[in-house]
């Protein structure tokens, strides 16, 4: 595995990879660092399914607001190297802030109605900030597949919308959150939680599995019962305060009819439960996704 | 040369073609068609630097105003085919609306600073248009190369911007303005001119003639004097409507201060004068450029 960290490098050992491997495939794994068994999971699909898997690292200051942890974000590069080898990636791209934005960026790429609600409510700008940067990474690595974690299920939505509407020849792959043993959803903000709020955490995928028997169960429950239920069980945490709970369909995150059965709601789409809940100043999201066959991921 | 409709089909020849030439090169000219020997200019310049010549021809509602002319805007299938031939293009992509926007685009490319003068100013939206059509064509094509004319010189800054912002690994491949021998600039819109307004139109050019010697011979004239000098002989054509004459530093497109010496300017950079006119209905631009050497277009 090599460390690369301008951009001129990186696609220079791609274009060298593709003239060797005129049918081969490359993948990329875009992140932040301080990566976890979630993106080791990424990593390693990519490389069952690319001859060369590209994974960069980025702490990306545009896709953080003003008063979001953007200078306490974690970072251990020589962590990220060591795992990042381990689960199979060939290339680690570390741009520096200034080789990505060598002067002040002009041009924002923006998606629409899918950034309106859940996440995009409290983070203004957020996905204007994740859309320019994962552009510019596609633009860089050109890759073939891009690999994406569930967790951050809107931030899916939204980039699958990119790229389809900008005609990005680069397909994504949507890949299944994973948790620790005792259900929490792995997060690299996970580090910022005290024993207590880690411990009182655990109700959010509990919340998930008590919405999932819910739907599994009672069909003729309406969507916004099901809501509730997940709210209740998270307020049974005293320190827990809950941003938003929403039901939307997926991927068009479209709000669903309060009234309407979940059963009913399941025939036309898929549908995601997704929360998003503070814990002191910690701010974790996790999410469950249904169709009509049962549960998703 | 021939004449492909679908994103899949481009794709699939300009694949074939770095197949068969892996050190060849792509090149693309993006109009919105009624081809004129301003166009033709600029397939020749791709044809003498690429092994692959693609032309779009795609009139883009998403870069028309409410009020502006997309539905008039003048079509002509067959002249554009011929005259692309000539030029030397080897593809004609000619996709319909709902192939380039099988849904309602959610996603827009925008470049903030240098839309917000010139015809940025007149013409709200127009810039985020031409930059979501632009990127998709650059997506679908994948050019090594694109060639876009000067006449449209806030395009071409904007354009450099976002392909250096999202490092999209196109060049771009500014080329001169094609005039007619009476030195009106050609565009698809002098159609819809009348004989008088047509003949008063030469105005324009010559506006930019009179600052050309002014330039070239008092350097200590302001540059407020200098833009003063070409409204001056703009108002000298009746039917003339001003929407803009500005002096602006290029590519940054910077308003340049009015007291400064023309000759200060030209040696902090190119200086552009770029002018707006209506006449009747029809609006028409022109430009010109010069660097402390004189005239550059």
């Amino acid at each position: 595995m090599i460390v690369l960290r301008t951009i001129a490098d990186v696609r220079q050992a791609v274009r060298q990879f593709r003239k060797e491997h005129s049918e081969g495939m490359v993948g990329l794994v875009a992140t932040m660092g301080y990566l976890h068994a979630g993106h080791a999971s990424l990593i390693r699909k990519a490389r069952e399914q690319c001859g060369l898997v590209v994974i960069s690292v980025f702490v990306n200051p545009l896709q953080f607001g003003p008063n979001e942890d953007y200078e306490r974000y974690p970072r251990d590069e020589k962590r990220d190297m060591e795992l990042a080898s381990e689960a199979g990636a060939d290339i680690v791209f570390m741009p520096s802030v200034e080789e990505m934005y060598p002067s002040r960026p002009l041009t924002t790429v923006s998606v629409s109605v899918l950034t309106s609600g859940l996440c995009g409510a409290s983070r203004p700008g957020h996905f204007d900030g994740v859309c320019t940067v994962v552009s510019k990474l596609l633009h860089i690595v050109q890759p073939d597949r891009a690999y994406f974690g569930m967790k951050d299920a809107q931030q899916v939505a939204v980039i699958m919308q990119m790229t389809a509407d900008l005609n990005i020849p680069t397909e994504i792959i949507p890949c299944p959150i994973i948790r620790e043993t005792d259900g929490l959803a792995l997060s690299s903000r996970n580090v910022y939680l005290s024993d207590e709020e880690r411990r009182q955490a655990l109700v959010l995928n509990r919340s998930l599995q008590v919405a999932d028997e819910m739907i599994r169960n009672q069909q003729e429950a309406s969507v916004g019962e099901v809501r509730e239920r997940i709210r209740e069980t998270i307020r049974t945490a005293p320190l827990a305060d809950i941003d938003y709970v929403e039901i939307v369909a997926f991927p068009s995150l479209q709000v669903i009819d309060d009234e309407l059965p979940i059963g009913a709601a399941l025939k036309s789409s898929k549908v995601m439960a997704a929360l998003a809940v503070r814990f002191g100043t910690t701010r974790l999201i996790d999410n469950r996704l249904w169709d009509a066959e049962g549960g998703l991921v």
